[in-house]
């Protein structure tokens, strides 16, 4: 089966090209600036070039039509025809409490996705302008939705709810919901998989460390904590995101520099993290090289970083009363070796024992970092959302069939 | 040196009258609604009987004037003459940046207390009341100001700043100052001692739960980090505090619900925590009984305020990267059997090992309540602040009065 994962931003729209017999990749892809003057569509056939194309998308529409044309176009193409796509898998950021699973696109899911416009009103509606798109473009395949919120849902109510009056969760949903659950659920079995364990038997602290970053806290295969919450601002130190706060901050600066709800919260996920503190940059590449010159405020917002993500892990490890595997996964804690050294040195009362070499080898491939009598495995392990969102579309659909 | 310890709130005021030869408490008592109609001086000589005495009590220069009256009092009094009074100790909730200890009160100190009113609105202006009312009724005696803030002072940036634009520290101060400080310094010091071992190779976690709740980190004796935050909104859930949130629900409530900035801070502080949670009680004595009979908002409220208390202590650990004491304070740490319990049965990853039967134990003294083996020591250790205050007070002034 060859199934097409879309994952739609409000003006952009990345895709990948499964083929299910063999979970190889055939394309990938991103088209850029929809609706924006002169979009742009970059892609890669596997074994291939990679092409760019400058034109006029208006549309998610339009994108996913320019998709379709390049997958089956005679020189950079991957298939001879559209009907070779059986499946289309959509990443969908806020499933609430609705979604703990992925499931088949209806009317009702429809109308459950855009219910919670609300809770993410900057990424659910761009996933659903891309479903519709792909539901325009190709009417008879089913569609897919995998959303980032699920793996979490198996959370106990001590973890997901807020010390706040009942009456808002009543009434708005107002809990813990978490984010980036295919990574933390992609790089908790990939690790039980990797160290040969059974994951019913492992506590698991996933940190999934990109621009965006969260931890959970995996007992038994399940998250049963993770440090984003309602929104994806809670929790860690980020590229832009202030992370954890004193609530009563917020409501203070609004009085103070008179700022509206929408500028407190562009402020807090734009202006924030790493950026704020570091004065230059929200990428830990040049955070890193910053420090390397001895650059204080860089040094000050690595230091930040590291500390707070430390505590999340000691937290989590409470939480479960122990920790067997440590996973790094996602740009940052895939490839800085320096963040990973600096959290690792300071966890030896977990029993954590890094071998440095280890650690500073660079590679796609899952890892150990850890050494031979280290209490605690620590791994790192390339994440792939798109593959769970492909295998998640393969399994869901093959099931309809054969009803 | 005879030294009265003042602790002014807003309609209340609470003193300790101490004798520093031995350290003893000659008398205390409290006067409650102050301002409103019929306020009440409670009075308790040591040794004697509790008075009680019920009058219109319109300001605290009042209510300072009937301490002393009582204070000299032909049958409840404890001494002879004010005159024996050679200096006054206030308790003082914000130092901000400018008092990292105690200080003598001239009009430099009362100016920065006054520039603070911004950051403790509730709670700088009353106690600058009790200074004003001790100065007018005893205007030779030296007055000395003690700080809730002044032992976080030794925070590393890492630790008290948070990862918001710079400007807001520049132009506004906003980061973290914790509360308790004069607790976590008694009880960390008191732990110590009991364990005949130098604060400074010690890493200690204390935990000061009362209605109000905060840890502390404390390493060779200073503190590293702790959950209150700029206010005392911050960190653990509390009797009504709602504790630590995704910052994002605070703009999303006031939003929805179109509330002042003073009314979502109220319903944090006021109307969150356990009593939310519980929906009946925001004392930690009542949740217990409601879990003993089974109700489920009750238990529910529990297993937060124990899962939230529990993450600290872990987070903690790992800034400290280990913990060698922990300590248990205050109303809910000296006295909830049930709370050590539960926190303490899940902490054996850090070496914890309870002995149930110390624990059960009910006291006024400091005791261990771990196990001989147990690689953490685990404390209780009944709070003094009244007499840091005292000590703070005798030290300053005899240090002034030599000079």
């Amino acid at each position: 089966m060859k199934i097409l994962v879309i994952n739609a931003g409000s003006s952009s729209l990345k895709y990948q090209l499964y083929n299910m017999n063999d979970e190889s990749v055939l394309a990938k892809g991103l088209v850029e600036r929809i609706g924006m003057d002169s979009s742009i569509l970059t892609h890669k056939p596997a074994g291939k070039q990679e092409v760019s194309e400058v034109s006029e998308i208006l549309e998610h529409i339009t994108a996913i039509r320019k998709v379709l044309s390049m997958l089956t176009h005679e020189e950079h193409g991957v298939i001879a025809s559209i009907e070779e796509i059986q499946a289309v898998g959509h990443r969908v950021v806020h499933g609430g409490e609705a979604f703990k699973a992925s499931a088949l696109v209806d009317d009702a899911a429809k109308a459950e996705i855009r219910r919670l416009f609300d809770l993410a009103p900057l990424h659910n509606p761009a996933s659903m302008m891309g479903i519709k798109a792909a539901e325009t473009n190709m009417p008879n395949v089913p569609q897919v939705v995998v959303f980032d919120t699920a793996f979490h849902q198996t959370m106990p109510e001590k973890s997901y709810l807020y010390a706040i009056p009942r009456v808002l969760y009543n009434k708005y949903k107002v809990r813990r919901y978490g984010a980036h659950g295919t990574s933390h659920e992609y790089v908790s079995q990939a690790a039980a998989t990797f160290l040969d364990k059974p994951i019913e038997e492992l506590k698991i602290i996933t940190c999934h460390i990109g621009n965006g970053a969260s931890v959970t806290a995996v007992q038994g295969g399940q998250s049963v904590d993770t440090s984003m919450g309602m929104t994806p601002l809670e929790g860690l130190m980020m590229g832009t995101r202030s992370g954890d706060l004193d609530p009563a901050i917020v409501p203070y600066v609004m009085n103070k520099e008179e700022l509206s709800v929408s500028e407190v919260n562009s402020m807090l996920n734009k202006h924030s993290g790493l950026l704020a503190i570091s004065g230059v940059s929200s990428d830990m590449r040049e955070i890193t090289e910053g420090m390397d010159k001895g650059e204080a405020n860089a040094t000050l917002a690595f230091e930040m970083y590291e500390y707070r993500l430390r505590k999340y892990i000691g937290s989590y490890a409470a939480a479960m009363n122990g920790v067997d595997v440590l996973v790094f996964t996602a740009g940052v804690g895939e490839n800085s070796v320096v963040l990973r050294q600096k959290v690792l040195e300071q966890l030896t009362f977990l029993g954590v024992k890094l071998d440095a070499e280890l650690n500073a080898i660079r590679s796609g491939e899952p890892r150990r970092i850890s050494a031979p009598d280290s209490r605690v495995e620590v791994l790192v392990i390339p994440t792939n959302e798109e593959l769970v969102i492909a295998r998640d579309t393969h399994n869901i659909v093959t099931a309809a069939n054969q009803q």
